[in-house]
């Protein structure tokens, strides 16, 4: 089997982001993050900033549902429609590594594809947070509880699926666990 | 890391009680399938038979809730009980492979084990029983979905926890998408 394209579905502090540019760094594939960002806010005509910051957490309630443009789309929808329009896109053009977004789910029916998800233990995920990105301790869990039940919510509103079923995957791995490198190195004996 | 016990939770048809055998015969582990059973026999006077074929998939439904015994333990929490204490027992002995009745649950407590789920597409696991045990294709699908339902339910009933969350266990993977060879390779790359 040959895969051109990695998905990576992760929850908030397991390392998912670094495995993902690990392993577009080792096999040369395009690692979509920021020009994925770009490429949506052109697509949807929202803010860059507005992208990054809700693309994995709007659903359908509150201001998300209320706005809608002339067609009666909601802004949720909007910033689906024109991420999975862009991920198609880049899927398309092959050799690369999608994090998040449901790519899992809208990439379902390419065979090349990989489904990756990468989950941890609280205390590891608090851990590499604090150590990363220099946080408080505090409120550091209820941020991470937060946060993965937004990514939950979307995942769940656009696909029907709950995100930490293994089925939705091929592979998924506990990199609290495991450890990060370990992750990349599984990945890459089955992708090589 | 060093693992010492490998529980295999697994999907009927997906190869998993063969990747189980395969990583035993490899790493020099016992191989827990009769044995456990003759034990489970003996330390609840039920027979091997019996055990055989309710060991995972009894729960306090009709016949295994109405039949206890002189405490009143039902017939299926006698089961559970016996099979947990020899899960317990055989893990203590160290180097195995445990597949199967909730092993992953049972052990939690103990760092030294790789906890693993196998699961496949509807096709591969048809394809699998029809190959490898000579079955009818007509009837095969219902029997597939009911055993799993009858796993599924057993291992939900004892835990409390769905047997298809990625968070149950350290690795997951699709046998029909990765491969059962890939499977045990990447099963061993983690314990060796």
């Amino acid at each position: 089997m040959n895969y051109s394209v990695i998905t990576i579905t992760r929850e908030f502090g397991s390392g998912g982001r670094t495995i993902a540019k690990k392993l577009a760094d080792d096999l040369g594939f395009k690692y979509y993050d920021y020009e994925l960002i770009q490429q949506v806010a052109k697509e949807s005509g929202f803010a860059e900033s507005f992208v990054e910051e809700f693309g994995e957490e709007s659903q359908n309630t509150g201001f998300f549902a209320y706005l809608t443009n002339t067609w009666g789309t909601s802004v949720s929808d909007q910033l689906y429609l024109a991420e999975r329009k862009v991920i198609l896109e880049l899927a398309e053009q092959g050799n690369c590594v999608i994090v998040g977004r449901c790519a899992d789910y809208i990439l379902e029916e390419r065979t090349d594809t990989l489904n990756v998800f990468i989950y941890a233990d609280m205390e590891f995920k608090k851990d590499r947070i604090i150590t990363l990105y220099g946080e408080r301790e505090e409120s550091i869990e209820k941020r991470i509880i937060d946060k993965d039940k937004r990514r939950k919510a979307h995942y769940k509103y656009y696909t029907d699926r709950n995100w930490n079923r293994a089925a939705n995957y091929h592979i998924s791995l506990d990199s609290g666990k495991l450890g990060v490198e370990k992750c990349v190195e599984i990945i890459e004996s089955i992708v090589k």
